[in-house]
């Protein structure tokens, strides 16, 4: 396999862009990811591929659950932010509103839609690791669309 | 949890459209997938989410390998063509020229990028099987940019 060839084949798939969130015994944390996509309709199962050297990786490990916000097309400042990681400050997980999900996980208020995950399975095999997860709760605020990766002018994959 | 507030949220993601293929000792298969993203860099991994009564479902448990191929912009018809599987007739694929890759998979000619996996692991919970596999060929053959299945106007998500 020719390496060049392999990444600019991979960096042709589409991506969303995402903020997830985790709180386990220590704090809450989050990232920015991409590698996510619905995985069955019934029961609704999520994928997730999450770096596995993350804080978030950590608080998904502990907790077994994550929630996951989709990005508006006029977000990029709240991606971005997340790209180092979540800290929670004056109540607020890097300067944004949220308040604890079903799961436990922090849910942001701003998002046009979010969905928080029970994690089922993992598989971990790569620098990342596979969470699988049961959506347990969901909810839209907004009809704003979706931020893409693309959009957003990142790119993850390769 | 709302079950309209969760269809509404999940499909807020962003996908791609991809036509996968197999072959087993049957017959090759093929079908237009949306569930698949990279889920890690070293070694690159894929995760996708295939029907589970599927002949391509079938196909991918037999061989344990798969092959995926970008949609080009200009290429509806192939993705359309691949949404009931695929039949070979005349040495070709639903009429669309193929060759076997180095899995055995049949790769298409048409698509600007295509990549082969060899199935290491999957998860079987829901209506849809997790394959992970490894990326163990790749190529591009255009610069034309993918399409998406927003731009296509499908759904396949909720």
């Amino acid at each position: 396999m020719d390496p060049n060839q392999k990444k600019s084949a991979l960096r042709k798939m589409t991506y969303g862009l995402y903020v997830a969130t985790a709180r386990d015994a220590e704090s809450v944390a989050g990232g920015t990811i991409n590698w996510i996509s619905q995985a069955s309709f019934e029961p609704p199962l999520i994928m997730a591929g999450i770096k596995r050297d993350s804080r978030l990786h950590q608080a998904i490990e502990n907790s077994k659950a994550f929630a996951v916000h989709i990005v508006g097309k006029s977000q990029k400042a709240l991606a971005t932010s997340f790209f180092k990681g979540g800290t929670e400050e004056n109540g607020k997980l890097n300067g944004f509103a949220f308040s604890a999900g079903t799961t436990g996980s922090p849910v942001l208020t701003d998002p046009p839609a979010w969905f928080e995950c029970r994690v089922l399975d993992k598989i971990l095999r790569g620098d990342h690791t596979i969470f699988v997860g049961e959506v347990v709760d969901a909810g839209v605020r907004s009809e704003e669309e979706a931020l893409t990766i693309r959009d957003a002018g990142f790119t993850y994959a390769g």
